[in-house]
């Protein structure tokens, strides 16, 4: 096994940055998806106009903090790490709301809110009776990262740095991201990506492989993603185009598990269920919690690879992508 | 069985005021309870200052549209009855939630927003590993209905007007109810009344007695509420109080089930289980729900009953107090 290099105690295990979310979780049917032309599974982005209109259609929701790094953070923090985040929300309720849930589990956050502009970050997100989700984002707020709001001096006192790829849809938070990634490459931390998304990965394809070859050490990303980053036919062949871009790379495969390559050697990890499938939000977001978790306690690529697929297990079996339950013994008892 | 007179269709089956409040809703453990002198099961009232005080100390939570007779008016809509809600919010972000999600399920709302004022009432509630939910309330702008907010005329065209004790909390509220129920009285509606919580009915015993035997003709209490509302040894003792004081009283026992009570006779209906019992929140509004649903399409009291049951036994299986999954087709499935 890989003895990774982030031994050295350092006053974060992970910062993330990324958008400022709260979701709205509702449960739907599939002839809501087709009527408003949604691909299951996807993240789109709308504006203020179109979130109201699909709101205005929607059933009855319930509010939750998402956003992708930040659930990643949350469940770092949930298992015992030290996490930081940096993002943005308006001073509004719903900001409040962001704040206070990220803050209550351990995490650090302390990134200013906007006094004024559009409102704090939303998702609408669809549950079909399948599990799968289907979101609809209105960026909101959270476009107002500025690289000026970054705290430097964090993300250099974090053993990884990790970035959400749906930062790469706006150009502010993207120049953060970059500004970031090289602090954290200049202090000799490691940089993590993950990918978010195969439309998302569509939009910025070329930007991606150069910032995967120049500035990353871990990648993340599910099949659609790694597939179309690659423009590959299938699964297969996108592991052989993949295996030196970086130097970990953990592909995960919903019910089929994961795979994580590292010197071109590919480890297979198992799924791991703890019940019915309520809702795929937050899955891959919480695989990420497990390994860097993982990772950053020095454990093996394979024991890193476990305790992802235990966090994403988990949280597929309630409705949001923050766990209601400890993780922390979860691991503890499933390790 | 009793025929009941509700057999005139008029446009609402139920019309209901209630404080118009979003629950917050946190997990937690007994010691939270304990550390804050917070009695398991039951409703405080908070200001805003202790409000904010709980939050800061609560972990991440879930927001979701509550309120007792709110909750009960969405049932009846999602079962398929035409039901109308009053009740008072702000112009606010958790304004905007709780009226989606009250208009998503087709429940008629069109109480005008405070425009200033205290924020939209919010409800912290601690669901513990039991399942059991202890309630802290900060009223906020619900408080602020008048009233010369009540729409007389669609108390007026529904069968039942239904009110919670908690509106007893606050005076301008309270009149606003005395009013309605004045007007549905004497246009020969009948007046549903919830006890809503045992602290409740100690804070206005005398008023809530003397309200009963002019006013009611549907009573809804648990187990504690009515032995607290005749100050009773026991339930059995309590049965014996409250056999005369209006036409019809459906009292719930949680796991037990619950005793109908008309003209002397009781009914004894036994609990529905659906699944793991998770949270409590608003199995006695869904109760209410079910019962008033099979009242106001002319049910036997049998029947209303185990609809009641259904909906209650229902409800508990998820996290808040509106259901997520299709009460109708459960109703179909089970009667």
């Amino acid at each position: 096994m890989m003895k990774n290099e982030a031994t050295e105690k350092r006053f974060f295990d992970v910062v993330g940055i990324g958008n400022a979310i709260v979701d709205v979780l509702v449960k739907t049917d599939d002839s809501f998806l087709a009527k408003h032309s949604l691909i299951k599974g996807s993240m789109s982005l709308v504006d203020q106009k179109k979130a109201e209109e699909l709101y205005n259609e929607s059933g009855p929701g319930m509010e939750t903090s998402g956003g992708s790094a930040a659930n990643t953070l949350s469940g770092i923090s949930q298992l015992g790490g030290s996490a930081g985040f940096i993002g943005r929300v308006k001073e509004d309720q719903l900001g409040a709301i962001f704040t206070h849930d990220i803050k209550s589990v351990g995490t650090y956050f302390r990134t200013p809110p906007a006094l004024d502009g559009p409102s704090t970050a939303r998702c609408l997100i669809f549950v079909t009776p399948d599990g799968e989700r289907t979101m609809c984002t209105y960026l909101g707020a959270s476009v107002q990262l500025e690289p000026e709001d970054l705290e430097l001096s964090i993300v250099k006192e974090a053993n990884v740095l990790y970035l959400e790829g749906y930062l790469w849809d706006n150009s502010s938070a993207k120049r953060a991201f970059l500004a970031a990634a090289e602090a954290a490459r200049s202090s000799k931390r490691k940089v993590a990506l993950s990918l978010s998304d195969s439309f998302c990965v569509d939009r910025h394809r070329e930007s991606f492989l150069d910032l995967i070859e120049k500035n990353v050490d871990i990648l993340f990303a599910n099949e659609n993603e790694i597939i179309s980053l690659f423009q590959c036919q299938d699964f297969e062949t996108a592991i052989k185009e993949v295996k030196d871009c970086c130097e970990v790379i953990a592909l995960t495969r919903g019910k089929t598990g994961s795979v994580i390559i590292h010197e071109g050697e590919a480890l297979t990890i198992p799924a791991f269920s703890f019940g019915e499938l309520v809702d795929t939000t937050g899955a891959g977001d919480l695989y990420a919690s497990g390994f860097l978790y993982g990772y950053t306690t020095n454990k093996s690529l394979l024991e890193c690879g476990k305790m992802g697929s235990i966090c994403a297990g988990k949280v597929v079996t309630q409705l949001g992508p923050r766990p209601q339950s400890s993780l922390r013994s979860l691991i503890i008892n499933h390790i």
